[in-house]
């Protein structure tokens, strides 16, 4: 099934069910008002979502709507936990590369992963609110996961399970804090201002066999101001599977439900295929000619991403952001 | 006021109102259930149980019961934002002593706050569980602050307004997991596990002439294992006020109502004051024979946490924890 957050005037949104194909909605409230509610009582709630579900992509619905991603809330709103992990190596080489760093041979088995602030999500269509172009603002492609509970110690591959539902992610950065705050070593809090998210979050078995062990088999494309610069394989270049993330998470503490956990930004070894953040097509240039020559975003750009199915159709549908300088 | 929240077996717990002296309790269910719900509306809420509080106070409250702190959750048994201040730059310039490394200049200009888990904190009287002694397990005695909507970009002084009620935390941190998570710049995810937080939360006011712009002027107890380790001031050193730390994080976004800031470890130049974490005894033993004497937590050590009012009361109820060591 397919869930969606819809703006209501308040904090948490409405929780709607979305019809396979993203034309219908329907509003959940007989079941579930919000989705944290239903991640909380997952196994109660959940069937209950799926029947409606069902009913929905039936077209037999009594009081389905038109679906509108644009009033869409990210789909949880806000969240007690957003840990995003660096599961693509591919993109770790590339920027130490470009900076003459080389890659630590534990990043190979020892995920890299940032706690990121939960509590101020975008939603799919919001602006990037920025204060100032001169910090480097970046897009960043991604898939990534909500939980439910995984008790301290859970192994990888029983943490798979505790996955309830895949969405996408665009993890904004702000390029020319990050090194500050590298340096610091304490984590990014102001070089990772509000991450947003697609207008719907599916549950694992509508993405089919692409879903396989905890990686997502899809191309997830970014499309910056018009023209796309990205279509990179999601899948088989995913250093870890997100059961590794969240094992690695809840190595030394619980992760309760409602825990969004995020792949990094998807990269792919053949550079033909683009990139999902600009940092990355600096470092190719960087690499090749000594210096990068793509700028940063400005305000009035926009970044689209979205993922396909095999079918062809959307699966998550779009983030479709417009960066907005303030002052 | 103070604010606690009791075990109910759900995940959020049930507000209470309970008594200056921290005597008397009373459920607030008339008014809100939870106390992220207060903060969501604190104008409309919170005078409500304001005159709860007085009437309490008085000894009238009619389905008053004595307040158990062993009933406690955390205030917040789960929050949307969870970020850790290290204003006390003492605690910084021990601990950077006695391996060798300086301060940076930076650092008494730009504090240091690293984004903590914040999905599952632990209540006051919690056994703290580690998979392992070998993890280097230690307490760290800390004054946090919850906070209404701050915008970005909000001013210091103006952040302190932003601040709706204060609580103590035991941050325990897993002091040998630490250097390898600093490396790799990314923060701290398997060397934080979950915090602590004091019985009750109080409104600024609770503190009277204690508080004065953005610091707390009490000194906070640490006892370990019986024995007191610590009586630091809270407030003339703390480099960082709480409106500081505020304005800190949301330079670049909005921190939304229920975020909790925290101080760090609180820490005096004068070592007769003793310590709030026992990474800080082991600094000052490097720093005087050349290496750490003391051992951290071992399964079955207690620690407990107290701060009292000029008048000698508990302000906030005490953290008392156990370490409990699995398998």
């Amino acid at each position: 099934m397919k869930l969606a957050t819809y703006q209501d005037g308040s904090r948490d949104g409405q929780l709607v069910v979305v019809s396979r194909d993203l034309a219908l909605a329907h509003y959940a409230s007989g079941i579930a008002t919000r989705l944290q509610q239903v991640l909380d009582d997952w196994n109660f709630l959940s069937p209950q979502l799926e029947e409606l579900s069902q009913t929905l992509n039936h077209g037999k619905a009594r009081h389905a709507f038109a679906f509108d991603p644009r009033r869409c809330m990210a789909p949880l709103p806000r969240a007690y936990q957003w840990a995003d992990g660096s599961a693509f190596i591919n993109h770790v080489e590339l920027v130490r590369k470009a900076r003459g760093a080389c890659v630590p041979e534990s990043f190979y088995t020892d995920p890299l992963m940032y706690q990121g602030g939960s509590d101020d999500f975008l939603g799919p269509c919001d602006d990037i609110v920025c204060a100032s172009v001169d910090h480097g603002i970046d897009f960043e492609a991604e898939l990534a996961v909500i939980t439910g509970d995984a008790a301290m110690g859970t192994a990888p591959d029983a943490a798979i399970d505790a996955i309830r539902l895949l969405l996408l992610a665009n993890d904004v950065s702000l390029r020319h804090l990050i090194p500050a705050e590298l340096a610091k070593g304490f984590g990014f809090v102001q070089s990772k201002p509000s991450t947003a998210f697609s207008p719907v979050a599916v549950t694992p078995d509508e993405l089919g066999d692409a879903w396989r062990h905890g990686r997502v088999h899809l191309n997830l494309e970014s499309v910056w101001n018009g023209k796309r610069v990205g279509l990179c394989d999601a899948g088989a270049e995913m250093t870890f599977h997100f059961g590794e993330l969240i094992a690695h998470l809840c190595k030394t503490r619980n992760a309760r439900a409602g825990s969004i956990v995020g792949s990094g930004t998807v990269s792919n070894q053949d550079w033909s295929r683009g990139y999902s953040c600009i940092a990355e097509k600096r470092a190719i240039e960087t690499i090749e000619g000594g210096a990068p020559k793509t700028e940063f975003m400005r305000g009035g750009d926009t970044i689209r991403i979205e993922m396909k199915g095999a079918d062809g159709m959307s699966v998550f549908g779009a983030i479709e952001q417009r960066v907005a300088v303030a002052g």
